[in-house]
């Protein structure tokens, strides 16, 4: 097992990481903070993982919340409902949300325990390659609004992550896959030495290889990290962890939410944002072709999708959050390995990348 | 006009108190993150004061929404509308709510700018005695849930507090009398000086002399703002503002939120507070009668409803949120002007206080 801190004063907290992490009762009993529980959880994860999770958490007044699947699910309504299940039970101020799932789950559950009695601890046990290296590091909780993702929210740090790697293994490929989209981000933004190891270990990494994806689990988990400390809600440096996600969010906001998995369209951002950057003249076109050939190498994604035309996907950049005096802020490259934020390029590179970087429609 | 500067460190911020603030740009000036502000008030207050506050507000991107009036209205339903017409707007991450109206408006205002974008700023106006001593100090936002008061909700901060003492003057009678019942209890928990110029300023205040109304709110806010610089997320001192809590909220919950007013149900809650130190041996009856004649020389309720049984107070009680491992924590006196919390009393001597201190059935 490997143990990541994250440094954030009177909220850090830490990061577990390795095979069999479920049946490890002493991590969670270090993270609750009394004895009622709230396991929530999603339909699809549940039959696999919640018995062993309950036989850990002991004879403690554990209670179970089970969730559709999917981030067309990730709305007020439903985090409404862990509320009500929360009041319903009675829980008291010293309760703990475990959150078994994806991102999802996890951005739901930590948003519930954000508002129950203005702020509860949660657990996050991710059970996805996404949530494992991304969502469940920062303490980003929160909801999509019909018009827009993630739009409704708090900053709410857990108690600890307890990322399971053994849970990889039940996870569809193509889920997988998306995972993988959010890792080469990590990699494009801020170290190209992993980028270059994800290029060479792309096919051990498809194979699932256990050793491989400890190290990357931990390396992206430490680069977030690092970001995270450094600025924990948002204004400066870890801004560049939305690289891809403004192209991103509005190519999964155009189809609906669900229809392309969220590591799928960051991963045909990053190759709309190496685009951007290369005709704006900050990097190469040999760079695109690098970061393009590596997420093509994912079986990932490198254009949007063919349906949503320039002027839709201006539309709904606008609405993003990355938005700040009126002015769209998108995340450029300067180099492989290097990334950094601009509010002020020139809006025709935009339009061509986005006419440029699509599907036949 | 006074001032009032609430220390929290990075999240500190100013209470301005005095006649005529409504028309002062430069306070709100101070207070607002850029240009696009968001007014959030009621059916009730909005006829009177939002026309003055748009032009103080100038040529600002200004939108307005307005809700219904009344506690039976601050449910997370409502907040959702308060979201939506952020989405709506495509207001951005710099934006501002400004709550103007009492503290219903003021806890949903800011709830909503905790949660849009996982936080924005506020500035509170309120309108009301009750949210100018109270339910504007101190961050905490939130609405009802159906089973319990205050439930969901989150601490944020405002940018600043603007107490224009002359929005009192169109206060209904029976709301102004509601607000001394929270300012009784600042006197009790913590002050007998305070409490004694209550007692003898009584007449003047019911009368709304403005230089009693501006000393009253001053130190009422000071009070309150010394306990929520001494813990600002509720762990210790600050419990003790709960002075009365417990049973009121039990009250607003039993007969429906919105039949008794707030500081009425807090100035009940106040006398059964009293009655069990007595009954604990804590303070002479002597202490009791002095608050039950203060608490009616206001023309507020000094016995819980009759149509709440002793019983139907208790299990009420148990859902409220000053609850500790299964304890409930009552706030106690141990003389006029000293509080402090405990979990370890005999619960008969509740039973009795809630059996005798009602109205007959």
């Amino acid at each position: 097992m490997k143990t990541l801190n994250v440094d954030l004063g009177p909220r850090s907290y830490s990061i577990f990481i390795g095979q069999g992490l479920l049946g490890h009762a002493e991590l969670f009993d270090a993270g609750l903070a009394g004895n009622q529980v709230m396991v929530v959880s999603n339909e699809t994860v549940a039959p696999l993982y919640l018995q062993s999770l309950r036989q850990t958490l002991g004879d403690r007044d554990v209670r179970v919340l089970i969730l559709p699947d999917g981030e067309q699910f990730k709305t007020l309504d439903e985090v409404a409902k862990i509320l009500d299940a929360l009041v319903g039970a009675r829980f008291a101020r010293d309760c703990t949300l475990v959150a078994l799932g994806g991102g999802v789950v996890g951005d739901m559950a930590g948003f519930a325990a954000a508002c129950y009695q203005r702020g509860v601890a949660h657990i996050q046990v991710p059970t996805t390659l996404l949530s494992q290296v991304d969502s469940s590091v920062g303490g980003k909780t929160g909801v999509n609004h019909p018009q827009g993702k993630n739009m409704i929210g708090a900053f709410h740090q857990p108690a600890c992550v307890i990322a399971d790697t053994d849970t990889l293994d039940s996870l569809p490929d193509r889920e997988f896959r998306a995972g993988l989209g959010e890792v080469i981000k990590y990699g494009l933004l801020w170290d190209e030495d992993f980028f270059a190891w994800l290029e060479d270990r792309m096919p051990e990494l498809l194979a699932r290889d256990h050793n491989c994806l400890t190290r990357l689990i931990y390396r992206s988990c430490e680069i977030k990290a690092e970001m995270v400390s450094a600025d924990e809600t948002e204004d400066g440096i870890r801004a560049l962890l939305n690289l891809g996600h403004t192209f991103g969010h509005a190519i999964e906001a155009g189809l609906g939410f669900g229809t392309w998995l969220h590591g799928e369209a960051v991963a045909a951002g990053l190759c709309l944002a190496a685009d951007l950057s290369a005709r704006l003249g900050r990097i190469d076109r040999s760079d695109v072709e690098r970061v393009e050939r590596l997420v093509a190498s994912a079986s990932l994604p490198i254009r949007a999708p063919g349906e949503l035309s320039a002027e839709r996907m201006l539309e709904l950049m606008a609405v993003d959050k990355k938005i700040k005096d009126g002015r769209l802020r998108v995340v450029l490259l300067g180099a492989i390995g290097k990334a950094d934020l601009d509010s002020d390029f020139d809006r025709r590179a935009l339009e061509e990348t986005l006419q440029e970087c699509r599907d036949a429609a």
